[in-house]
């Protein structure tokens, strides 16, 4: 057999199947990455359709309605979907179209604030009836209550614990 | 009650929340959103940190090997994490460094095909090991059998099912 740190570009198919055999969990692992994908990019062209909204805007502005209006950045990055590098180029644009403002932190100075505008709340509650109407089809209505219970449950559970730390 | 559609910044959490409440299957909803975004922060810090390779470029690599070692940028696309417009620059900078080559497609000349190099293969190689193993500890050994299976099978129906055609 081919071993895997042999591969080359050729081979790697087979070496990665290797590696990845008999590992418990492999197959759910998959299926949450596979689902996730697919998800945001139906729910995506969906919202872009629809309201012209994108679904990372859209998130930026959800997280920030859930957190009472406003989040430092550094908070706002480990909400969003979006990767940091991307949520920067975000922020401009959004800034730039009104959805939200961003100031210095009030309290000790450090760090920005980013908050949702008034413009930006309405733009939330236009896109959210939206995108909770295509939650419901492409994923809540294909589930049974058991389904749904167990994925609340377990997922809660590696959102909460999952660290190296 | 402050309707929804008149909710400014000062209000929208409330309107948010009036939303959301009594829907079904919004607290799975969320745990599985929340659940990817922390994985991903937590196995993409670990992947940096122990073999200096981002899990955008990770995924790339593993995605062009599962498919036999080469993939039309169209259909990477839709297999891949980062958004489209990431992906471009993702490209142009894997191919610069010697990670993956860009080709026309042969058989009709239409789209492009990017593929795997032996030297991507190798790094796929010495970073999957690493990555497997966060994922056994971030993900599969907080889950039972019976959860496993559930996500399994709940997953791909979503996976498969979930369109709006």
């Amino acid at each position: 057999m081919q071993l895997p740190d042999q591969a080359t570009a050729e081979t790697v198919d087979v070496a990665v199947r290797e590696l990845l055999r008999g590992r418990r969990g492999v197959g759910a692992w998959q299926a949450f990455l596979r689902a996730h994908a697919t998800l945001m990019r139906e729910l995506g062209t969906d919202l872009t359709t629809k309201v012209n909204l994108s679904l990372g805007d859209f998130d930026v502005l959800a997280q920030l309605a859930a957190a009472g209006g406003e989040l430092r950045v550094t908070d706002l990055a480990t909400r969003v979907f979006s990767s940091r590098s991307a949520l920067t180029r975000r922020m401009d644009r959004m800034v730039d179209e009104g959805l939200v403002r961003r100031s210095r932190a009030d309290a000790d100075g450090r760090g920005v604030v980013v908050g949702i505008t008034d413009a930006g709340a309405a733009r939330l509650l236009e896109a959210l009836p939206v995108h909770l109407d295509g939650v419901a089809r492409l994923f809540v209505e294909l589930l049974d209550d058991a389904d749904l219970e167990t994925l609340d449950r377990a997922l809660t559970k590696v959102a909460t614990d999952c660290s190296f730390g």
